[in-house]
């Protein structure tokens, strides 16, 4: 493709939103034509992002007006879960393509919604229609998609870091698996509080949403459809003192006999040919680490297994700003699209 | 007890030796007159400690003397694992009471040295004469003990997160714990490797012997012995971005219908007049945080439970190098020696 | 003195507040009878202080009643500026022990009130009754005080880094100190904000206040008074990625053909008998580090000359929270009483 | 240009040449073909740098050899300070374009490397030659350069900071400017010690080389070469609890009636069209922030004066491994080459 697309960001003064505007600046089939913002409308850019100013220059925040979104090609949601949700819908029904980063449209089933987010999806036939945003297993349906529900944070580390597992059927049935997170501050937004104000998050470790945490639903969604066989999935994330960065450690039991090889094997053909994966088990480095994928859409994954009980564990390193959302979605939209998957996302980490 | 006991520390230099130093300054009941150290044997301690310059007037480093070191009291062996073992044998037989911070004794079945440190413990007799010091489990074998086995700190968060689970019995049986650990900077000493350099370390996320932790030993005999049946743990552990601190999250399955109130009464009689430990699940905090215990012997407990997939989780927060290590010692010392349990460990957490 | 003294503690929902109560707990001769909060009357200690929750028992944080407050031995206000003004003047009247963490009574010229906090000041006689808690030069005159007015923390910092060289004229007059301030994130206070964001402050480094800080007219009231010449003091405090800590290097220049020697000896006898002050200038090290006092009320200071330009500049590294305020607080409170000027002060920094 | 030129890397294990080896991977008219180390020579890249795995193909570590070298067009020598000196002259001599990293060819005056560095420099005529690769200072020099001496990260941030004061004759004569600083652990480089070990490091503030910083040389050579008249410039660096960042606070004392806006101007003329230099004076910032320049080649630069004592302090803020090594030498050999400026450069910085 040729031709330079008109992008909007819908709540594009959160850490999100300014993710999306540092990746589309390099990206050479998109241009940000549009930032909405109620906190900053009037103000340029750097209000919000100090960090970006002098790279969009004359694009000021806007108020979020439908009409003048529906005049792009792509829109990029970023507005919390349920803000955002009416706007998806009416743009999409416009002939917009959107890209939802939320929550809104990420799961197939409408009685998730009630189960998980405590309300009735007003769209149960959109819900069908939207493709869940991650590359590596929905490639195909991504191709020309119109409605995109790009996946949460939590949800990728976790789908990633044992997919090939579930795929290859190599863990004991009934599958379950517990995905114990360990999460950037940035993961909670940039609206401040006091349990992410810096003398108290700073070394600090401690769970939240430690009792059925919404990203389950999603991962129990995808690693079920990649199975054929019910998958159970129980995440326990924990506050940690990183400002990027998600690490999945997802423990479950192996079948018996299957042996470290036939692991290594699986995850070799799963994710073989993926530019944006990496499977870290060989030297230098036996397993992954958060701070190797930093400011990158790259997903270090790996294993370990522990013979003596049945258990293994599936890892995965992502940055929840890129990986985990903003980067995940430009490659989503690369492939709906037909640009190169990677473009925009050839930044490689930043490290040390 | 009226008199002061000389106590002489070996393998001073090192973070626990350091810990050490500090702690015992506050006690009244012990007056540290040996500190060994090969690197920095002639130097004033604040040689390898230079915040505790000017706290401890006159002494200086010595080598290992092991007729100077008997005519202490109480010694307390930070020696790495092996090193001390032979000295720690020695100085029992002499007569001095030893509290031993390394691996050595802690294990009474001695073909477990065989399978986890890979080599034959020599005095298998006097493992069974070691007490494992974990007070809050062996308080009264530890009244009168001359050999104490202090425990590790990864073992320790292990143990004490998820204990009055498997004292009921209220986790589904064959037993599988798997215990997620966070652990910080300094669990891995103070000699500087590429791992640590701060450039490095800081911001980043890994798992580390995540195929079989040697705590895992501990952590087995130890549940397995409040339970009577035979319980797997299984530790993988994971480098995070604090200098002090271990998180332990004990992943594992209740009873079928066992309620929320049960396990939170478990907690409260297991735990229930200990001052060390602090059930943390009621306002204002729902979930135990490594960063409310640090500098102190405190060990900060909890639990999460997802009734949904059967999952419950087991929290504590430790300060590795004071109830992980220095502090757990002086407790179980303490008691040995009929002092005041809390003698020496009254600071309270230091925060933010 | 045998009898242990009532305290209350105005503002203890704070930082500053809490670090009061950590600290009296370990103090012999005083308890913490009365603890005021607005936003936590009602609650008990731990809900703004978790980590302290288990040390004090009974005490719950009231509303300010100035009648219950004045039935104790002595206050420590830590209201913010201005707000505890009037209650600082009414309790003193009443005959009660003031020491007030503010800086509502630092100043002894009323018209730098006006100068530099922008009011005018209620109570001029007062500001000559009250004493500059800095012990380590206002000691006798603190024997006896009634009202002591507690220096601020990057005051503290700067007067001690540099002392030595004002008292014994060895600057070049007139005498210009340009105090560049390294601050932790603690200093801010506890209320969150975007610029004490974890995500935003961690790793972050940017002044603020640059022109023309408040602390500056201690200084220069404290400085001047020990050279009996006039000293200007220019304070450029930056915020700082760490979460305790303040780092003074106070620049200046030395009066021609003065020698290291003359200077190491000049911190020498300024700073000889000192408990709570180290010069750090041999090995093991050569300047000091914020690192090593943290938890403590030590204060390590040092100095740097380069000859060629003759630059020399004043170190100085406290924590903020001890040396820079609650404990400082106590030392000169305990210097008032005639307790011993060390008692409640006596942990050891807390590294690493 | 249009066609790729082949560069090599000397120094590549390095934490500048992995920074060389990811912002070069971005330039469209350079391509890496040859990168040195001894350490990991016929290793893949990633063994020194994981984060770059997949970046590289085919690439690995040679032991340097310098025919090999010479092949290619431009040879970017990040060996350290003395080591490289021989193969600069000799690559130079040979007609490669030489872009040394280092400070072996910085200074114009051969006396200066006796002064600062300890030695006598053998090819004081290739001093002259070199041009010091700051390109906002020596843009028209560095078209058509074959040799560049980049300068160093301190000395960048301190000639930055107040370059345009110097420039406009706004301080007071005679000059002296101390540059009060404040550096990343990534600056001592990536070999582990104990004073950057991740225990001691995070949280820790210190000075080092506060008695005479080498590269207070560069500063003076550049900064009297701008006002033609004699600057003295006093560097005192302190190790800061980031990974990444030098920020400068370059002190000095203003002429007489100098206002604000008199200063405001100097340094909006003096880098008014410069892509990579943003003033930080109005709404959003008032000053500089390193955070935001991370991972980028931007230079945050700004002021405060204290009028009341005549103090100003000049401010910049850049990232040590782009800015201050890597970055810069791109975009002065950008320059030389003809290139774009900002080719390879363009990456936004990453925050939070």
């Amino acid at each position: 493709m040729d031709r330079v697309l008109d992008a909007a960001i819908l709540g594009a003064s959160g850490y999100t939103g300014g993710e999306l505007l540092r990746l589309l600046l390099g990206h050479q089939g998109v241009s940000v034509v549009y930032a909405s913002s109620r906190e900053y409308k009037g103000r340029p850019l750097h209000y919000a992002h100090p960090w970006l100013r002098g790279f969009y220059k004359g694009l000021r925040f806007s108020e979020l007006n439908l009409d003048k979104v529906s005049e792009v090609d792509v829109v990029f949601n970023a507005l919390p879960h349920g803000v955002g949700l009416e706007y998806t819908r009416q743009l999409y029904e416009m002939g917009v393509i959107v890209v939802d980063l939320s929550a809104d449209y990420r799961l197939k089933d409408p009685r998730l919604y009630e189960e998980w987010y405590g309300y009735t999806h007003p769209y149960p036939d959109l819900l069908s229609k939207a493709v869940y945003g991650l590359p590596e297993l929905h490639r195909e349906e991504l191709k020309g998609a119109r409605l995109i529900a790009s996946p949460g944070c939590n949800a990728t580390a976790t789908i990633l870091s044992i997919a090939p597992l579930v795929a290859k059927r190599l863990l004991r049935e009934p599958i379950l698996i517990i995905s114990d997170i360990k999460a950037a501050s940035s993961e909670a937004g940039s609206k401040p509080s006091r349990g992410n104000h810096h003398p108290e998050r700073e070394g600090a470790l401690r769970p939240y949403s430690a009792e059925g945490h919404r990203h389950s639903a999603e991962a129990e969604q995808e690693l079920s459809g990649l199975s054929k066989v019910d998958v159970r999935v129980s995440i326990v994330p924990h506050a940690s003192p990183m400002t990027r960065g998600v690490f999945a450690s997802s423990h479950s039991i192996l079948n018996d006999g299957v042996s470290d090889s036939e692991v290594l094997k699986a995850y070799a053909e799963v994710y073989g040919g993926e530019f944006f994966i990496r499977i870290q088990r060989n030297p230098p480095l036996r397993y992954p680490d958060v701070k190797n994928v930093l400011g990158s859409n790259m997903a270090d994954v790996g294993y370990a297994i522990e013979s003596r009980v049945g258990r293994v564990t599936g890892f995965a390193a992502i940055d929840n700003l890129v990986r985990g959302a903003a980067g995940q979605a430009i490659q989503a939209f690369n492939i709906a699209l037909g640009f190169e998957e990677s473009m925009g996302l050839l930044h490689p980490p930043l490290r040390p």
